[in-house]
């Protein structure tokens, strides 16, 4: 059975790129440690501006301590979802980055941090999982109840886990879990400049 | 021989991910066009909230009409081995984004930006080029140069082309050319939340 995706890129690119999407419906299976340390690592390798390395994670295990707590700060819509994954993170960016020995605002913490969970994300697809990305979540809270420093921005939320086949789901479930699609290139990319506002 | 490197990952990942890198060492080889709009077709697949899809890529090839203004905006420091590079960009971020036919603030445009930029430049490395992001360059100069519209945001500069084998450096700049190390996972990821200030 083909399943029904709008996915099909106009330019060759290695198939990790859109095979990355976002599930909700997962089987619950637990993400050991260890995977997850996988993944982070891949983010770790990601570009920073002066290599500043601005990415923070924060994680919690399927039936840790920690994983009624990191649910509970996700939005109900969310939640709903994302218990049956196997491990929740909050990734978060440091402002100020190190130049020299001065601390200085960085221009680019939430940018590198976003290139650090693409990295992230990718590589959970690479060992078999797929992390799904949340801005749904009670910012203010979390930043209490995660004691996220000042100066430390809460960029956004993972929910990681094994993606259930879509071939598994009811027909329903199914035409909801499709994958969505993408504006052209030609929409976001020009030669030179921006074209002239019309 | 044996390229000096501290990029051992701790964790076995896809090499993709280290083995992307940022040189200065180009060969002048200019990228074909059909060659970047690969490079941003992996770009377009990323993940953003909404879908807003925020990114925008404007573009110079080697030897365009726009080569000369890309290349003049960059900071001296960079035009010093950028020009040796095959294609130079900028890429944008939509600041605002639509929620059903309302326009509102986004508040991960950059991040969103940032992971299409990891996409990017891991899609250049499977092509056989090199990426390497740059924030010196003349920010309002490149806002009315390259005719960026109001409620964006100009994120970071990218120089694309072949590079250099380090085998074929001399000595004092294949070690200036050595790829930059990253701190350990420990330094950045917690179980639950920060640790407490000490």
């Amino acid at each position: 059975m083909t399943e029904p995706t709008p996915r099909s890129p106009d330019h060759a690119i290695d198939p990790l790129f859109h095979t990355r999407r976002s599930p909700r419906a997962f089987t619950g299976e637990a993400v050991p440690e260890a995977e997850l340390m996988r993944m982070i690592e891949a983010a770790r390798w990601s570009p920073s501006a002066y290599n500043a390395q601005p990415w923070r994670f924060l994680y919690a295990l399927r039936g840790d301590r920690h994983w009624d707590l990191f649910l509970d700060l996700l939005v109900p819509g969310n939640q709903r979802w994302a218990k049956d994954t196997g491990a929740l993170l909050f990734l978060v960016s440091s402002v100020n980055m190190k130049v020299g020995d001065e601390l200085k605002p960085s221009a680019s913490h939430s940018f590198d941090a976003g290139a650090a969970s693409l990295a992230f994300q990718l590589q959970a697809i690479r060992q078999g999982w797929h992390a799904h990305g949340m801005a749904g979540f009670d910012r203010d809270r979390a930043m209490t109840a995660l004691n996220v420093p000042e100066h430390h921005r809460i960029e956004a939320a993972y929910a990681v886990g094994r993606m259930t086949p879509p071939a598994e789901l009811p027909e329903e479930q199914r035409a909801r879990e499709a994958p969505n699609g993408r504006r052209p290139i030609t929409d976001f990319t020009f030669a030179g400049g921006f074209p002239a506002q019309g």
